[in-house]
């Protein structure tokens, strides 16, 4: 089959390689229908961080089950399935609780850009639809596996409800996401962050009541400025910067919540600073297992279309492609079709 | 009248110093029954922070209300209060919202371990007890006015409650009183962290039901050991230093809460640890009055004695016997009787 493999910084190619097998007997193999470049899928290609010398990449996608593992009981071959980028067995006490990105025997799913896709606990981590989903919802079923669920769980982690007043740092698609996520739980206003028109133009669409243009402190300023001088009840956090991070923080007010996905590498948090911030920080890789059935269901009746932030679609074979057009931010979010 | 003041590290005396007047209509000034010394007092005393040439020390109080500006209603001379030590107007939204430590009109009180001092926005700061208490509940009231309420208020940031575990990290009074708090909000079992055997003995009689001698990566492990290789639901951090913080976190299962108090200078958070630990993490300046008609409350009605953390009692005028004590850890907390 094809799949595409990182062999270090910007060398990223699509290879032939053997089709995955059942190796577990909690395993399921799917034939991707669809995958996409994640933001995180970034930092090895600009050598942020190493994958190792071949990495199979990928850890989004939605497929037909071709083959399960004899303790596989809930999936079935031929279902259409929706995963998490984390596999989990649904079962111990962290999933029990929602942390299923934290499963105590929990697997990173990799190698999605691919034909064939095998994913480990299948029944704690892939979740069918109703049926044979229809070609154009495809691509939002798909960002159920991660970008959106990230984004929802970004939002659910900044406490966003009814009458709240949400700031959103990120204009990426998880960022985007978060705008989407907070005008369904019932924001009263999404403030986005960006100052590029595309991307206010989906925010925007995606239920952003007010844009944001300003960086840093001069974002907060503008926050404070139009929460009459108290920030944000709720603050999404969606890039991962030190200058992100501490953005979010301080425009969030005190007791406030800072919901953070994006928070990266090389990040240093002042205590001091956080101390008197005075806010609920929470985050980490998404749950996003906790949030699919809900996301299924929102998009399976039309009720959501976060596809739209796919701005690219390329076949399996151009991924270099498509991870060169969302480094150079030339593309917001990168589908491929194997 | 008597007050101390700290001239420059290790530098504290007691001195002559005016008697503190009415000067905005919202102050009361009550004659101080009994005050005490913070750890947060031994920052500037250590030289870690600087509070300027010659600071009014003290902001832990209760005392009886000798005059009261004309906009105060609430308060009334005769009254015995017991105070925060941030005074808040109780009226904006940041208060309404439970986060009085942050009263977008907020200030510091200061100069308590005095005879007499000057309560700004008395009626949004101060809580009257039912009426005079016996000298037996003094020190339990005064505990009320910073230690226990910060203690109360890392337990409630750690989303403390039945069938949970909790860690504390730290056994200073703040630790200490963060497991009466644990214990009254219906923890199920309480992991105190401490060396000291008499502070051992404190914690077990406040409701710990284990204690942990370890620290840093063996404390964390001994949390997990005890915890089915988890962690805890709730962790307190009591102490913040570096070693302190990045143990709360670690100790802490994903999904759990971390509640800081103890959160201080020098400490750096990396993004990406805090990253993949997945828990939620609050604190900051306790807001103290939230808490302080329940607290009152209990104390009045004999439910909780948490005055027992006081283990040094000295007169106002040897106030740098006290400092001492406390900053060679020959004493958890010292109480002042003007």
């Amino acid at each position: 089959m094809r799949a595409t493999i990182l062999y270090g910084p910007g060398d990223v190619r699509v290879e032939d390689r053997p089709r995955p097998v059942i190796e577990q007997p909690t395993d399921a193999i799917i034939r991707v229908e669809a995958a996409c470049v994640c933001g995180s899928d970034l930092w090895p290609y600009r050598g942020v961080a190493d994958y190792g010398p071949a990495a199979a990449m990928g850890h989004e996608y939605v497929g037909v089950v071709e083959a399960v593992g004899d303790a596989v009981q809930q999936i079935k071959p031929g279902d259409f399935t929706v995963g998490s980028f984390m596999a989990s067995d649904g079962a111990c006490e962290i999933c029990a609780s929602g942390y299923q990105s934290r499963c105590a025997v929990g697997l990173r799913v990799r190698g999605a850009q691919a034909e064939y896709l095998r994913v480990p606990l299948a029944d704690g981590t892939l979740v069918a639809t109703p049926g044979m989903p229809d070609a154009v919802l495809v691509p939002s079923l798909l960002t159920a596996s991660d970008v959106l669920g990230t984004g929802w769980f970004a939002a659910a982690a900044a406490e966003v409800g009814p009458g709240k007043t949400v700031a959103v740092v990120g204009d990426g698609a998880v960022g985007l996401l978060g705008v989407l996520a907070a005008g369904r739980l019932g924001a009263e206003r999404i403030i986005a962050m960006s100052r590029n028109p595309a991307r206010q133009a989906l925010a925007t669409a995606f239920g952003a009541t007010e844009i944001v243009t300003e960086r840093g402190d001069d974002a907060v300023a503008r926050v404070k400025e139009l929460t009459g001088g108290l920030g944000a009840h709720s603050v999404i956090e969606a890039v991962g910067t030190q200058e992100a991070v501490e953005q979010a923080i301080h425009a969030c007010r005190p007791g406030g919540h800072v919901g953070f996905v994006g928070l990266g590498h090389e990040v240093k948090l002042n205590g001091l600073d956080l101390f008197y911030a005075g806010v609920h920080l929470h985050g980490g890789p998404a749950p996003v297992r906790r949030f699919l059935p809900e996301l299924i269901r929102l998009i399976w009746e039309r009720a959501i279309n976060p596809g739209l932030v796919f701005d690219l679609t390329l076949p399996l074979e151009q991924a270099p492609a498509a991870y060169k057009a969302m480094d150079q931010r030339q593309a917001v979010k990168a589908l491929l079709l194997p």
